[in-house]
């Protein structure tokens, strides 16, 4: 990818400013979330995932700096549909609220994978850093299956809830996608027809599935 | 210092579970608070902050691993008394909140810093490490002087706002080593007597005028 080309780089500004607004956001709600956790393992394990994300969003910013694309001016197009997605999905609990952070933020790294296949190899490179979610997964897989394990009861509830979850991310996508003309000219160049487009969200669908079953839980 | 003699393992063991008590909730509130913060450059600042307050803890969790000390038992006794901290000097806003990490931590750290010299070498170290506040000190005082010049009528309230935190602080603090025996214990094995202790806060205050004075308010 020549980053020279204007259209190029649109589309990266673009990419690393949502990927970096993404991972500020969820640092500082991870910590808001952690202040209600239920013990103090659970707190020390809610602000190791915030640092993590945090650390993620600085990579992010570093490689901005690299190219010469102010952080701020990136992440900015991207507040208002955030806002209204976390609107819309507003966890009722502290377990809702860590399905959430696997499985919603688990949809826009599954997408933002297919996306990183399109940029230059260093943009690439710090991606794939950034949306390497092990760390995230074990810590909450972990919570979630003793949670239900100890009370059946919750399953249901949190299945619906990553049901609500999975419909949200998709149509916020879209409509970021269909707002961000850049990111949308990256993937048509990329040569990404609609049946291309439609295998996308069949592997997304299949990922999240996956999520799901790793939770105990019907996606 | 001994760290064979159950007395002073005691007296670490608290020192160790109070601070890292203190920069795991530090770091949890620092990202609750970043949530509100007002603009894009202030949450990322609000999120380094927390990501820094999570490093400490990791240090101080490690230096408990290396004494065979487990973390949450030696933080637990801290949770109720930090409640009612917390409880009693609850942010009305985004500033207050800025004012109280660092005029409300530095109080404690300050604290710290004085227990310090009693502790062994290794631990030292690793508190010397913790309690250098300078990148956060920069920060807020940024931010905060910014918003009194903006406008220069938040300057009275956050001014009481400070008088409250040092009277709280002290008296937060004065409990909870009133009740930790092996705290007491260390600063009277020290020699401390009540003419240190007076010496030591008159320096407290001192050091907490200093930093209302570099935030532009009146201690």
């Amino acid at each position: 990818m020549d980053l020279d080309d204007p259209a190029n780089r649109a589309a990266v500004t673009d990419l690393l400013g949502v990927l970096a607004y993404g991972e500020l956001t969820a640092s500082l709600q991870m910590g808001a979330d952690g202040v209600h956790a239920p013990s103090l393992t659970a707190q020390a394990g809610m602000a190791r995932l915030a640092a993590a994300d945090y650390r993620h969003y600085e990579l992010l910013a570093d490689r901005m700096g690299e190219l010469g694309i102010d952080p701020p001016s990136a992440m900015e197009p991207f507040v208002i549909p955030f806002a209204g997605y976390h609107e819309r999905t507003r966890p009722r609990n502290w377990l809702e609220g860590l399905v959430k952070a696997y499985v919603g933020d688990g949809i826009a790294r599954d997408f933002y994978k297919e996306m990183a296949i399109l940029v230059d190899g260093r943009t690439r490179d710090v991606m794939a850093v950034v949306l390497d979610d092990r760390n995230a997964a074990a810590f909450v897989v972990d919570v979630v299956t003793r949670a239900i394990e100890a009370d059946r009861t919750l399953a249901g509830p949190l299945a619906l809830w990553g049901r609500r979850l999975l419909g949200e991310a998709l149509s916020q996508g879209q409509a970021v996608a269909a707002e961000r003309d850049a990111l949308t000219a990256l993937l048509v160049r990329a040569g990404t027809d609609v049946a291309e487009l439609s295998r996308m969200f069949t592997r997304l669908q299949h990922h999240h599935q996956v999520r799901m079953a790793s939770l105990g839980l019907q996606a």
